[in-house]
């Protein structure tokens, strides 16, 4: 597998064509079988643990906790913890590794006491308690939720210096299962006037954001369910908003009211927040899906490279606007490209895994992953993103990501 | 919603037709909203907690624990544990919650000794260490695994009275990760002569199975993460076997060796056990695909309706042989049936969420839900099943489940 035929772009990259073959016999050689494959590990000698009510994670894996976990200053409730993404294969994030993104904490709410409340511009005001809401119709999809200050560090010109979670780990995929918003709101009978719904949090900030409700008919839902079981609070119990592809703070978290109304309500998270100043004095209102984005997982900071060789390119893209249509890497800072293979699971509004092998020379390489949505969107370079914004703007970041791999093979962040 | 052309079948089910605008409106009266939607509960009247390194299910939650535990004499590590299904939605299991099946215990293996080793019928018999196998292409499924002993009390003339996970619960979905099998053996190099490959474990009973090379060569992986983290422990860490749709133990847990052969090695896990005695006296051998199965996980025993009106079914399905087609649902014992809603995600191998909607008139009824499967299959009734075997055969129990709801809307376990 070393002849120059194999190579789809340069310095090393195969691409979709070569990949499903790709056995490592061009690379650094395997381990030959052991003399005596019937020899008896310690742990083989004696019976193992027994069941128990709750499965555990592996004491030899420390890397499975949320990280940068920080909270703003006088604050213990606000602020965010990240999804560890470079710990992570395929695309479901598990629920107590899903990014956390609080404005006044984790309220501790008692279902049986909590009510979601449809009120403003219907012909019926109603409330619904959870066993109510259990009786509805539900649908079940798994998708991202990715909070728009995502990535925000890297609009600094000297980029952080930080694992692939901590600079880009406020994204985690789920499958969120609950009652579609237009079941509920035909229940509750809309008015001739409505365009957007208040949605309000029962969290101590009251967190607020207005939404069209074009898009709440067309696919958002009441989520009781997060990968299976009841939510989690720090993801809402017993209820959130889930408003697919879109910007993560308008899945309002602990929903207590929906307030029909004509015009948005301009609340303080939608406004002097989650807005984007651009170069030209104006600012964006209202960016509510998510751009096309990708980032390579692995190789990344912390997980470097070994002797030269072939590896795998590992990786996550996704799109507010629907399914990945592409995702291309390269191995040479961006002068050549080749595609990646997209695995399985390629779903609207979700996660898609990415990957790509690699024979790495030994020698310094930057690689990069770019990706392109079924609505033709494609990510922008870093220059490019900055270029129309004013400096200080870190919402909306979805320009692509370019790792250097050093001699030694440690991967550094860096802007290219 | 009440007139008759609503129903689909007898005793007040709803159909496909008509569930995905099943308001409430023809069953039970809705609470009215609050008269004061800006009331304060408790929980808002200061900052919740703070971020954590790993995300807690809620202190209201207490059904979210494995449940019907138990060991066999003499053992604490020779026995299982079940899913909780029926406080689950969706389709994906919670991997602290999926089921165990241990035959000596849960080994406690470092991964930095661990090996695959690959032999027998192979040019160049090889060992894999975990970061060798890192290196190779990967593909991650949303696919079920079942013990192939799930449901077997159900083979008792009175079937037992317990929660659905407690009787059903030997089966969970997750999403699979690793290194396809063809991958490796074709690094390994077949010999002509190759038809079998025998999987051991490195626990403590060295659980042993043989399968077919053409299943391996097909879509068997190598799984080394679950749900997106790396395998637990008492799921294979640090990789097991994973033989989609296949009978659960042939996912040989913490894969020390494949043994390539002409011939299947007729250990005890596929001879003594795993294999059914059928009525003519004749011994069923390596049934492999798990039957094509269903069973309703709300309503069901512990989880009862209150007052008459409309309530949701909801339950799930799966086959070993490829999608689900098809499930009906009944409400009058199997004299009627309609066709229930497949939800969004309908995979191979994996699975699928189902529901209807039910306008329950307050009279005893008995529930059940029958599954027919891309090919072409169709779940037997309790009485065929039974009737082609020896009576005391409780492996691959796959029979329609019936539960009867009483006037006061417990729920029971009845063969129907």
């Amino acid at each position: 597998m070393s002849d120059d035929d194999t190579f789809d772009a340069g310095n090393g990259l195969l691409g979709r064509r070569a990949f499903l073959r790709a056995g490592l016999a061009g690379g650094a050689a395997l381990l030959t079988a052991r003399a005596n494959a019937t020899e008896r590990e310690p742990w083989m000698r004696a019976p193992g643990a027994g069941m128990s009510e709750s499965g555990a994670p592996s004491r030899y894996e420390d890397g499975l906790a949320r990280v940068a976990i920080s909270s703003q200053a006088g604050t213990t409730g606000s602020g965010v913890s990240r999804t560890p993404l470079e710990h992570l294969e395929g695309i479901v994030t598990p629920s107590r590794l899903h990014f956390e993104r609080h404005h006044s904490g984790i309220p501790d709410i008692d279902p049986a006491r909590h009510r979601l409340t449809i009120h403003g511009l219907v012909e019926r005001p109603l409330s619904f308690s959870l066993e109510r809401l259990h009786r509805y119709p539900q649908v079940a999809r798994i998708q991202f939720l990715e909070c728009s200050g995502n990535s925000g560090g890297m609009i600094a010109a000297d980029p952080p210096q930080a694992g692939c979670g901590a600079i880009h780990g406020l994204i985690s995929t789920s499958e969120w299962a609950g009652v579609p918003l237009a079941v509920l709101l035909e229940e509750c009978g809309l008015q001739a006037s409505a365009r957007w719904a208040i949605a309000d949090g029962a969290d101590a900030a009251m967190m607020s954001r207005s939404i069209p409700l074009a898009k709440l008919l067309d696919d958002a839902i009441v989520a009781l369910y997060q990968n299976g079981e009841p939510l989690r609070p720090s993801n809402g119990y017993p209820m959130r908003l889930f408003v697919p592809g879109w910007e993560g703070n308008m899945c309002v978290k602990w929903l207590r009211t929906l307030r029909v109304s004509d015009v948005p309500a301009m609340t303080k998270d939608e406004t002097s927040r989650y807005s984007d100043l651009m170069a030209d004095g104006r600012s964006r209102l209202f960016t509510f899906p998510m751009g096309v984005k990708s980032v390579i997982t692995s190789p990344s900071p912390g997980l470097g490279l070994g002797p030269r060789g072939r590896y795998r390119i590992s990786g996550i893209s996704w799109s507010g606007s629907g399914r990945i249509r592409r995702v291309e890497v390269s191995a040479d800072g961006g002068a050549s490209w080749t595609d990646a293979v997209l695995d399985t699971h390629v779903l609207p509004k979700c996660c898609t895994r990415f990957q790509a092998a690699w024979d790495w020379n030994g020698a310094p390489a930057v690689i990069m992953s770019r990706a392109t949505d079924e609505a033709g969107d494609i990510q922008p370079t870093h220059a490019a993103l900055m270029a129309g914004r004013a400096g200080n703007t870190f919402y909306h970041y979805n320009a692509i990501q370019a790792w250097r791999v050093d001699a030694d093979g440690e991967v550094h962040n860096v802007h290219a």
